[in-house]
């Protein structure tokens, strides 16, 4: 008992109200009492496997290695869809094959897919609407204690993905990426990275496009924003946002995720000359 | 300390944005740093006994045996109302004596009821308005380092009950039923069980009506529902369930909680013959 | 290893819906897997730092000693303002340097304020945006590792304190407060104690007035307060409060922090003779 058990973080959409989060850490415990349980957030708006995919992008490195994470945004609980364990290099993610791992698929070293299908594993009897709480949450708990993933299922090869739209460098001046995630203060959260946008490149000047509307600076400090100006700066997961000071910029802009953004460089108010006084807005 | 301590799971209706339900940890962790604290939920209705009593019923089971259930949905607190502990095989409860166990005395066999009455345990000074901190989690942290009842209270044979409605199997055909909970979704939560309403019934079709709408449909599976139909379905608790696809069936049938529920047998589409793509709507 | 590491709170304004807070915590995990983590709240309002000053006076003594209290609310993040470590004899508080531990200063013994300055231990790189994650969460985790303060950073004199309003006894029989605090209930809670007001001085009676209107009775339960009576109680953290049963007594008086309460000793209905069936009201 010197080894400490990996810890199991839980991402779901099943809110903070109902029985259904804790019947899940209830089943866990009861498998592995040293487990360490991590709410990694409940609130993922209802069967949006998009926003939880994203979610998990942004901070599953932060945990140790060894950390299982459990994902269960399941529109399709009850069907044949298939309860997956994606297995990379430092993580175990396990959740339901719909495509809610698709950015691990491309930025994590995938040794391999589990497809869960050994039923000593599940809690029984298996309801046809809680599969979270008798599939998923039980086997997390096994991979847990350590129990061979060739016990608990078979290696499959075509698991669900979703489009993950990459940026397009279309010239030395343009970049045009999209809007991958809306967050809660309406933040727009674009796919575009230093890859795309080096730091050099952004000093000379950047504007960045979205409809009819149009960033003219691109920020490193919220402080340095007007009020009610549209700004861009690359935000706490690595990706260009656009954010208006205490609004939402989703709404200001009208724009959700999916909207096209273009990135025009050497133009709009260069970094070194910027003016955090200067009242432009947008 | 070779044997784990008990976990201790909280379940409240303060919400999560004030100091009262970390006071509780706090006080918990204070007494027994080796405690390991699971949030039920916090988001109880203000005052809402019943939903608190739904809740822990559907998850307490799934718990290691001895966890410590601590329940504090008090609208009396300042009142005579008893601090209590509800000893069962399994689990101990603990909460005020207002009837949020009613469901616990009529499922799991209770081996006796304890009145904390010993002021030692609780802490000092208490207040008028904050027992969850003063009384309720300090007891509950004692008894998760294994205090004896009998040095923390009294046993008594009256604790408060509130009336929990049972299904009636009026004929053959016929089993009347009411809703008890109605969750975040507006599923509609029924106190019919397969008990009632056994799978074989089910398969020669049921009909089952709620004022003046009627499911025609017992599905096993969400994904077989058609839009804007009401169907029903037993849930991941037990219960048979009244759903809408993404829609809230309380609000389509205009129900709530208390509602009586009829379900006819050998009537409506059987399970059998059912078509998920046949268009058919309540 | 017999030695049971500190727990660490943290007080957040990020919400739950997002990746902020998780991050935090995987931080935490990676550098001490032996760390206990409580979510203290994250529902702060957006950059509310004296809500969080008050959250944080209100339950910080019920945590063990050496609880570390992490509190993140941080409006100038990426601006010049400064992470600290508030070092009294029984806690250490972590967090940016703009007045969120006011209260802190003037309750508790203060032994030193650290700026931490040492790179060392900070996540790289060090984003704009989220020194939560970068900055604070990683100090917290060294700190709780017992690494030497003298290695993190300087210690400072000045660090940045907002006002504390204190009571005033103008009279033998005035008392003039201020609301501190607004709960989620809509109570208004003021910065009056029992070491301005004593219970003896209670029990004569007392008219607690704010703007236009006045509670008549300084009650002991909520459950002896009639409806829509305005009433005046103290609350569980220790000051004296203004609620109105099941409403928002802010709404009601129309009052928000920093609003002016007079209390009238020796006035208004005397405690031993109230009658809690009386029907008087506000």
């Amino acid at each position: 008992m010197a080894e400490k058990t990996s810890l199991i973080t839980i991402t779901t959409d099943f809110g903070e109200a109902d029985y259904f989060v804790p019947a899940m850490k209830g089943v866990i415990y009861a498998i592995n009492p040293a487990a360490t349980i991590i709410d990694l957030t409940h609130l993922i708006p209802p069967h949006d496997i998009y926003a939880a995919a994203f979610t998990m992008m942004c901070c599953y490195k932060d945990f140790p290695i060894n950390t299982i994470h459990l994902v269960v945004v399941d529109p399709g609980v009850g069907s044949a869809r298939r309860p997956i364990m994606v297995m990379t290099d430092d993580y175990n993610f396990i959740g339901p094959d719909n495509g809610v791992f698709s950015y691990i698929y491309q930025r994590a070293h995938v040794n391999r897919v589990v497809h869960f299908t050994t039923a000593h594993y599940f809690r029984q009897p298996v309801s046809n609407t809680f599969h979270a709480r008798d599939v998923f949450a039980p086997c997390a708990a096994y991979v847990s204690k350590l129990i061979d993933w060739k016990m608990m299922g078979e290696e499959i090869n075509d698991p669900v993905r979703f489009n993950t739209p990459t940026p397009v460098v279309a010239s030395e001046k343009e970049i045009r990426g999209t809007v991958i995630h809306v967050d809660r203060f309406g933040n727009l959260i674009t796919n575009i990275t230093a890859n795309e946008l080096p730091e050099e490149r952004v000093r000379a000047g950047a504007r960045v496009r979205i409809g009819k509307h149009e960033a003219s600076r691109v920020l490193t400090h919220f402080s340095e924003a007007n009020p009610n100006e549209l700004f861009a700066y690359f935000g706490s997961a690595g990706f260009l946002e656009l954010g208006v000071p205490r609004q939402s910029a989703a709404s200001v802009v009208e724009a959700r995720r999916g909207f096209e953004v273009e990135v025009i460089v050497g133009e709009g108010t260069a970094e070194a000359d910027s003016n955090p006084k200067s009242g432009l807005s947008s």
